[in-house]
């Protein structure tokens, strides 16, 4: 391992909303800090384009306008932004070094924030109308969605718990699953069974997503007999499961079942100086604001470890 | 007890960024849900002019606007709110009842963000002044006080940390404390005391706080002297405690020592049901970006226990 390149107080692992809270609440408590992202700062919620339920906002506004907002507010009270893949991360004492594609670099306080993977169907128009009918998240979404007849694809707990929330909102929800039974707890299943405006489509798989400019129907195969058949639906809930980005922190902190990074209500893991926030931490609800506080919560306690 | 008035979903307790985000997201979900706010909707956060670390806001915002535009979001949605004081809270099975100086109010879920009270100094000027060089928070406030001479009255841990914090943008900075000794621990006092920005002023209380527009000197009375002097300060931090307002709360839930409400990373509280969320949760970083977060996820694990 080559020397470590730069020395910062902070580095925060993830651009998205919890680690661009986070840059803004340690850049201006002036702790020296680097977030590192991979891809493009903004996390996931650049793929929305409404985001109404991010308080503070009256009017809907966009998750790039958001994102960018908060990452131009952070640059402002000194952030460093790179754009590298994090590959592992030592623990060497109190000080840390996270390794990434360009380079080491030596920090005191790590904050995880980088998200998770919400797994894709991989189907034809599942890109193109994400956003325009194509969901991965009824509790942000669902209101959109009064009075439409709507698919959600999976059969675990997350699937059919949101398919119980849609009942909220949506004229019809057709649950579909690629096996004859669900996964989800008994509890769970009971209730959508119960559930008037829910209906199961058993074995059966999406096969093609189209539209207009928004999602008009989609293409169902069943897995069993082969037949296809087109169903009329204007959303398609995608529930069919989301991994945490911690594969390099395996043996290094606690870690879900599920992948997810084990905090306490100081986002605090199982490392002393090592913080978690947002999407990638043990029972987040995956909202915006959420990795916000998250994300300064682990900030103000990474000052504290290094006022220590 | 009268019978209760009128059943919600859920009676959220507290109308600061706390309550009003849990507004947002239980009323966005169609639960039906009360806010119930003994003052002023707004919470402490609407004594302050300027709010630069709330993530999404490259500009700063008054608390004023930013709890207006949350409470307005939250009302947009179907949010309810009632202004009284909250007396009681009994736990009936899996409803709970809410007595408060208006009636009484049914509920399946509570969410209690009632924050807390920071204790004031109660002399002359401090009213005044709060916002205009008054502070009552080193990580909201500190970054405008740059290079200019400021004082921290308290002797406690959370005092002498703010006094440390302060050392990164004040010129000078003055403890004042009315004993000769701190309540801090050996290891934050040992910081203290080796930091050169720092100086104390023992046995010795603020008086009075006067200037212009701004704060621009105090009056400091020596207790064992007697003897009063002026000192030319820019801004006063005080940090003489807070009380979180759960007295109504005490042998009904598992509060911390302080009165906090003990919660996990779900905001949820020793009953099930019961979530707290803000200044008055154990461990709060006092922060409305964390407050908003908390109050989001009390909201959804709100939203799960209905279900259940």
């Amino acid at each position: 391992m080559s020397e470590p390149q730069k020395k910062y107080d902070v580095v925060i692992i993830g651009g998205g909303p919890a680690g661009l809270s986070a840059g803004i609440y340690t850049a201006r408590a002036r702790l020296s800090s680097l977030l590192i992202e991979r891809g493009a700062v903004g996390g996931q919620i650049i793929n929305t384009e409404w985001v109404e339920n991010y308080p503070g906002f009256t009017e809907s506004i966009s998750g790039i306008a958001l994102t960018e907002a908060m990452h131009k507010q952070a640059t402002k009270f000194g952030l460093e932004t790179l754009i590298a893949e994090v590959k592992g991360l030592k623990i060497t004492g109190k000080r840390k070094v996270v390794q990434t594609s360009q380079g080491n670099f030596n920090a005191v306080a790590v904050i995880i924030a980088g998200g998770s993977d919400r797994q894709k169907l991989g189907v034809p128009g599942e890109a193109e109308y994400t956003g325009k009918g194509v969901s991965y998240c009824a509790t942000c979404d669902g209101p959109f969605f009064r009075d439409k007849p709507v698919v959600v694809v999976g059969g675990g707990n997350a699937a059919i718990t949101e398919a119980i929330e849609l009942t909220k909102f949506a004229s019809k929800i057709i649950v579909i699953h690629r096996r004859n039974e669900l996964r989800a707890t008994k509890i769970v299943q009971e209730k959508a069974f119960a559930e008037k405006k829910i209906e199961f489509l058993w074995d059966s798989v999406v096969e093609e997503i189209s539209g207009d400019t928004f999602v008009e129907k989609i293409k169902v195969r069943n897995v069993k007999t082969g037949k296809t058949s087109t169903l009329k639906v204007e959303g398609v809930f995608v529930s069919v499961g989301s991994k945490p980005l911690t594969g390099y922190l395996k043996g290094i902190l606690e870690l879900e079942a599920n992948g997810s990074v084990v905090v306490g209500n100081n986002m605090e893991t199982s490392v002393p100086g090592i913080f978690a926030a947002g999407d990638i931490r043990s029972n987040s609800i995956r909202q915006v604001v959420s990795a916000a506080g998250d994300g300064a919560i682990a900030a103000v306690n990474a000052g504290k470890y290094l006022g220590e």
